[in-house]
């Protein structure tokens, strides 16, 4: 069997509108949802959220795919729980719908630019995301291991990216945001197509930024946020940071450093949104993999 | 009588938090809350709203300093209600801590730059707000004649102004943003010192840009909005359009111009926060104002 329908996802969080919107001009202005025997269903993932302008109604839904937890009764209650269990049966792989990839279509606060995040070292992952490093560059952050952050939405799913593309605020419309997003639909779609037909070539290697744990703010004795991202760390997601680099600015004037002797590569830094999760940066250390044939033979058996 | 009291409000949107993060600094690293006879009050506006991170719990707090309905059984059951009963009867000219003059610190998601922003046309308001725009050269949007836009805070003292500074992003904080603040802060009590002395010399006239109205974005036939500031538009906030000029896009690709035959000066261009309100931004017309002596005799007659 080969990939007969892909599932692109705008709007897991409600507040993240520029590929929402980026969708809806794609759909509007250019292709239909038929492509080269690939169906594409494109679908707002919390569409309450969404109309609410806010990131979740109850909980994050891109924490809500995990499946022994969802047919907890307490849990069951919450808009997002059963929203993703109605994505998994309408669009999963074993869904009435059912779809072999799926895309997760995010916009960050942090000056992330246009990126790709990985959840484990999946072959089908590997091959997707390769293909869309060796086109445009782009850097992918691999997140794993990480027992604090789970239930994501593409987990759900055989294969599954997320693109998240920052700076932008929440709820704010921003053009280049949202053409940085019709380029990346339109690249995928044309990346499927070439490997459903054959036609590709994986890279040699791909470089990705390999998740190591996230800090938090400096906090008051009251547990309130005490301390800013640094005016020199501010923006400078991907960029290497060393022991003594200055991390935070708290009330005082104090610059709170790095420590630790390893170098690092924070991303998701000042993310608005997981000031709630105590995450005021993540830290990731680069790694090159080198690329598989299993992995394209993979994506062709899916 | 004299300014003996002055309260300085930040967060009175919870999710701008720059000002609030200002305020903090201030207090902690530079001065008392006495200075030259005048006791500074600082205050959150709405603590339950910055604690969430969000703008307000029940009803915009800056909308809701409305005399006659703030009896009014049904809204004395919002938060924000209360609160405004609550802050008035505190701090309010009658209050237990009677303040002269309040300034209310707001960012927005506009490219508004460092801005004054007026309630009205009264003269004690139209004293500082000179003296700030012969300090830094300021723009002043002069907010009247609008019943849709009702119950600002700083209408229920005697005096006051808001400072509204931006584009920052809803809860991002952004130390150049903070930095703005802190000046704002030091040259207000500084002027305010001056004119207490009878030392300052209004300028001889003032720029306001006077507001005309708002218009909202295009929607489709559900209602939703089908249209984001155009890009030559978004943070062009005080720059003149004329007829002609574009003002959005549509997901067709269709481009909606500005109309009227009148030159105007937008502001508030794309402002997050105002979507529910329906303002995609508002108009203004520019109007210069000759400085009359009134205005620093009310002032030093409090």
């Amino acid at each position: 069997m080969t990939v007969q329908r892909i599932l692109i996802v705008s709007g897991t969080h409600g507040n993240e509108i520029n590929p929402v919107w980026a969708v809806k001009q794609f759909i509007n202005r250019k292709e239909n949802s038929l492509n080269n025997g690939i169906k594409y269903e494109y679908i707002i993932g919390n569409p309450a959220a969404y109309e609410k302008g806010c990131r979740y109604i109850d909980v994050d839904l891109n924490r809500s795919f995990k499946e022994s937890e969802n047919f907890d009764q307490h849990k069951n209650s919450f808009y997002e729980t059963n929203r993703a269990n109605f994505l998994v049966d309408e669009f999963g792989i074993e869904g009435s719908k059912p779809c072999q990839i799926a895309i997760d279509l995010h916009t960050t606060t942090a000056n992330m630019g246009t990126s790709i995040v990985m959840y484990g070292r999946r072959s089908k992952d590997f091959c997707l995301a390769a293909l869309l490093q060796n086109k445009f560059g782009l850097p992918i952050y691999l997140h794993e291991k990480d027992k604090s952050q789970t239930g994501f939405l593409v987990e759900a799913w055989p294969c599954g990216l997320v693109i998240e593309i920052g700076a932008v605020a929440q709820n704010f419309y921003d053009q280049n945001i949202i053409n940085r997003f019709s380029i990346i639909i339109s690249s995928l779609r044309e990346e499927i197509d070439k490997l459903k037909n054959k036609l590709i070539e994986l890279p040699k290697e791909v470089v990705v930024h390999v998740h190591q744990g996230s800090i938090d703010y400096p906090r008051d004795e009251k547990g309130d946020i005490d301390g800013i991202i640094h005016p020199e760390r501010i923006n400078q997601d991907w960029k290497m940071i060393k022991k003594g680099d200055p991390l935070f600015l708290d009330s005082q004037g104090i610059i709170h450093k790095y420590e630790r002797d390893q170098l690092i590569w924070p991303v998701f830094i000042g993310e608005v949104a997981y000031k709630e999760k105590k995450i005021a940066m993540s830290y990731t250390k680069k790694e090159v993999i080198c690329s598989k044939k299993q992995w394209v033979q993979e994506f062709e058996s899916f």
